[in-house]
């Protein structure tokens, strides 16, 4: 068990709270950091918040709600621009990009972690985001992790690093930790659109159903539209 | 003349004005960026938007103060730390230290300058930080623009660099330069504590004058303790 401090950013979806569970059970003292950049799916906050109290771990929301209208042209930060439908590709999905939100989100959370002499940030990127997120690939993790060394250097933890568990893993196989985990899949909240349910046509909704697929394991989750875009 | 657009960050001190000038000088389209993190000095933010308003360039204060409430610990975001008086020195300087607020704070300009296709983020670090404040130095600024590239490849402009045009000069270096472009230096703000005046005795204070003494040029600047801290 490592009862050191672990800063994670969770947003409520499916892989940030099977990163906090993650950590929880190797023994981290936790402290989940959700980032309101002024998303549209704000609901998944509360899923953040839910997991944060179930896990008894310190929870912040840290309001960027005022860079978030800066960073235009994404359709996550404007009613302006249709949410695209359908799997995750390039010439859909760039449309969610929110430009350098992974170098913002980590920055922040490094400085918490600095401050509060913590020993990990982490974060859930995974597999599956590699293609059309530039800042979720593995190259990107290695060159912010370099270029914290430089700026916190003689402060906080000395030991203090990047951790990205998932980044190689796909999708399906962070279904399958979750699931030994015990995460409960059904307080997670992945679609961009909002709403009662998950809409099950958005590119991260067909990813998930996917991913539940994959792994042979039961989906508990509530789709407006279950079948759309499954591969056999 | 170099007519494409740069993203500045400009507190509203000397040498981020002085920076602005500079940059407007060789032609570019400028969009400042004026950072409120809940520093006790937001006085200098009219002063950056001053500026902005005598150069024409757009100007947009970014709303971090969410942020700055987490990062507990510094002199500048609390009024439980007093504001340490003298010399820049790691012993009294350390207390002004935000972690990681240049990496946060380049971290948005990268973000808006990817949406905007501007093609430089520029700041105003200078060697006079570099003892202290390691994200105000060299290997920084290297390891900082080497992140962004892996972080933002594929958007924005393919040329969009980090420029730091000071980052090895003296701040009296910076005067000359900016007496040379004819900065308005009395419409510049440096004191950590607020106020009518200047206090002159705290470190950015002592640092201004001895900038304008070792630059051998008039210092505009009003201080209630305009000798405190000189050298000769």
């Amino acid at each position: 068990m490592d009862d050191s401090r672990a800063v994670a950013i969770v947003s409520g979806g499916m892989d940030s709270v099977t990163l906090a569970y993650l950590l929880a059970s190797e023994g981290h003292y936790l402290h989940l950091l959700s980032i309101d950049y002024g998303q549209r799916h704000a609901k998944e906050i509360e899923y953040a918040r839910l997991c944060a109290k179930r896990l008894g771990a310190d929870f912040d929301v840290v309001d960027l709600s005022g860079v978030g209208r800066l960073l235009t042209g994404s359709a996550l930060t404007t009613e302006e621009i249709d949410v695209p439908h359908g799997h995750y590709a390039a010439e859909n999905m760039a449309a969610t990009v929110v430009p350098n939100r992974n170098a913002i989100m980590l920055s922040v959370a490094y400085g918490i972690a600095v401050a509060e002499g913590a020993k990990i940030v982490a974060a859930g990127m995974h597999a599956g985001d590699h293609y059309v997120y530039p800042d979720c690939r593995p190259s990107f993790v290695r060159a912010f992790d370099a270029m914290q060394r430089e700026a916190v250097e003689g402060f906080g933890d000395p030991s203090l690093r990047l951790h990205a568990p998932f980044i190689d893993k796909a999708k399906a196989e962070i279904v399958e930790i979750g699931a030994s985990l015990n995460v409960p899949f059904a307080d997670t909240w992945s679609c961009y659109e909002g709403g009662e349910l998950h809409c099950g046509r958005c590119g991260t909704d067909v990813e998930r159903k996917q991913a539940f697929r994959d792994a042979g394991l039961p989906d508990p989750t509530g789709y407006r539209d279950p079948d759309y875009g499954l591969e056999p």
